[in-house]
């Protein structure tokens, strides 16, 4: 082989290594800088049917007068709530709404693991689904160390956090200005699952008693 | 030149340019990829002397019987607020909080612009800082669109959200299990941003007295 070509191989072998690393770098950049997902709903919410979420089997079927096919603020809330496969750790102020019930109520006949925080004063009101759940075999605890447990966030499969100003009750959804922030921003998540297990340990019964 | 000088200088210059649009990639992505501020603060706060916040000259001279230079979740939440230093939209249920009625004021007499929304309700009840707000000649208008107006959030220079679980109260501050979530995240913060130009056109007086 002449000198010339050897020369020319060397060339192409650089340039080739060099195009290698460049693309190498650009699939490892997409991969580590995954565009994290970052919603934002704000109600109160259109009302419309939300059959479909519940028995996607049978909500063709569904006569009732509300408007159907319609995508709301609370549709997207329980589509993003009904997405847990695994967990769902839920720490809520005021917890009245019936869909919402019903959704926690659907995921734990799926088989996820649910844990519920609620406020010791707002539980025990009138139209609280927090016995509903606990009836159910849902693992519930009332917060009692503060004068109010005014979180209302929810950790979805330990990954995606919603949190917001909206209390889960009807009022909130259908009447009120709120928001809802859901993300999946693990700066965001982690301290949320963090407290959440503070507060969960925290308020365990068995510790409860034994300081009476 | 021979010819085996040529590829030499060809192989060089496609090297160089290759590692130019490497270093130009990089630098790109730096810029790009900017890592966003994302915060959560929870509550109730320690209680802590807050006077190097208001006034940083005469902090030293205070001997007030508060702990002194401990950082807490409500310190930090004032540092983000006193950060402004162009504007302040502010949306808030309720607001009755003196340290955070005297942080407000304080970027009035700076210049900051601030625009303030509220509750029907909350805005009349006994201790609320609205009517200060409004006595010291801050724009303050009232939701009448809706059974509540329950958002918690403050946008500062048009950048920072600052939204969660956290009335701007004293019992929320102090006594309430909340959070604080504070991020300059373009997809989280604009949305705020444009509910908040919403709601302040909504409830122009102007356009109130027109429909009378």
């Amino acid at each position: 082989m002449s000198q010339m070509w050897r020369v020319k191989v060397v060339g192409l072998g650089v340039v080739a290594l060099s195009l290698s690393l460049e693309l190498l770098g650009w699939l490892f950049g997409r991969v580590r800088h995954r565009r994290p997902l970052n919603k934002v709903l704000f109600f109160p919410s259109k009302v419309a049917c939300l059959e479909h979420l519940f028995s996607p089997k049978t909500a063709r079927s569904c006569f009732c007068p509300l408007p159907h096919g319609v995508e709301t603020s609370f549709s997207r809330l329980l589509r993003h709530l009904l997405s847990a496969s695994s967990s769902l750790d839920l720490c809520v102020f005021s917890f009245s709404n019936m869909d919402l019930s019903r959704a926690v109520l659907l995921l734990h006949q799926k088989g996820v693991t649910i844990r519920v925080l609620g406020d010791k004063d707002y539980s025990a009101i009138t139209g609280s689904q927090i016995g509903v759940l606990r009836k159910a075999g849902i693992c519930v605890r009332c917060d009692s160390g503060s004068v109010h447990m005014h979180h209302k966030f929810a950790v979805v499969d330990g990954r995606l956090l919603i949190t917001g100003s909206l209390n889960w009750t009807l009022q909130a959804v259908q009447s009120n200005r709120e928001n809802i922030l859901i993300t999946d921003e693990a700066e965001l998540v982690q301290p949320f699952i963090e407290e959440f297990h503070r507060l969960w340990a925290l308020n365990d019964p068995a510790r409860l008693y034994k300081q009476l």
